[in-house]
């Protein structure tokens, strides 16, 4: 299924607190509602148990709504949901065992920083890289900042789909080099806003709207 | 390989330093020079690429000790180095998953504190269970002590070993009701001793004097 795939409005799921799973699948769903197009299952500060049953649900919620449903690190609980694909960072398990885990048809992520992180997940099996930070960003304190010039140089080295991620917003948004990037991961400007399908609707009309200017 | 592995002593390795890979990798190999029977990883702390490495390393070490290696809670990374089994807690993926995604030859270990517990996991394909906690532990804080009865209440509805766990130290493993556990687990009386390989051999020494006498 890798092919084919719209990245445009990548959301990232960081959001879930012990005891408020209906509010949280409800956010998300009003996420999809407003025009999601991946959605990835990240929540590492809850039990295992906890995340599976979870991903089990937002598995059944992401099909509903013809969305990839994509796991963060934990390749075990992906391939016990048989959810669409999984996502890793530098800190993970490396791709190419991710990628003869999952084997050749479920979707793999990668996070890169830089051009050298970016050719080696392409060569490790990545469908797509996760590009960041490009903007500070309140949900993952330690992330470390990357040069907007990177993107354009991590465009020319590989040829599979670039999401930018870290701190977009619907202000900043409009500061991203849109014809490198192919889309855009959020987090919290979605699933911290008063009306996640609001906020999905207009960050995904900024994103394109800037992209196909 | 579920049949002939002596589980009488089984150590859970839970004392991974950033930076001190070389010490950590010392310890474990003294423990097994002591006679560890069963090597459990389990270093939740440590990133999911950390943990890989060091698995990858005990791995090989406990092969060359013939020692059964098994993975705490993430069956990716034991399925990615090729662990001999997972052992899951009660928060951790369903025992009737992890068998599903490890196939019929690995081991599975399964955590219970009661017989309720002990026949689920026996059923959902444990191949041994982790019985506990017997004592008051230092590296389990939120541990709940089960009563010593309890342990032999399971030993009556379940037929697979029973590994006794929770701060059993060369102290109290004699008020252990030695007839009911084929083996006792441990961390720190091992791991935190200034001679780890002194310590595992005292404590299988008396955990198995007090067995067959």
């Amino acid at each position: 299924m890798s092919n084919n795939i719209d990245y445009s409005l990548y959301l990232v799921t960081e959001a879930y607190r012990e005891g408020y799973r209906s509010e949280y699948l409800k956010k998300v769903r009003q996420a999809l509602q407003g025009g999601v197009n991946v959605l990835q299952f990240r929540e590492k500060n809850a039990s295992s148990l906890r995340q599976f049953e979870l991903a089990k649900a937002l598995k059944d919620m992401s099909q509903s709504f013809h969305v990839p449903f994509i796991i963060n690190d934990r390749v075990d609980i992906a391939l016990a949901v048989n959810a669409d694909g999984v996502h890793v960072g530098q800190e993970d398990l490396p791709a190419e065992d991710v990628r003869r885990l999952i084997g050749p048809d479920k979707l793999l992520g990668v996070s890169a920083a830089t051009v050298e992180e970016a050719v080696k997940a392409e060569r490790d099996g990545a469908d797509y890289l996760g590009v960041g930070s490009v903007f500070q960003t309140g949900s993952k304190g330690d992330a470390t900042l990357i040069e907007m010039d990177e993107i354009a140089r991590i465009r020319q080295e590989v040829t599979i789909p670039i999401v930018a991620i870290g701190g977009i917003n619907a202000e900043n948004v409009k500061r991203l080099p849109e014809r490198h990037a192919d889309g855009i991961a959020v987090i919290s400007a979605i699933l911290s806003a008063a009306d996640p399908k609001g906020a999905a609707e207009q960050l995904k009309e900024q994103f394109l709207s800037k992209k196909h200017k």
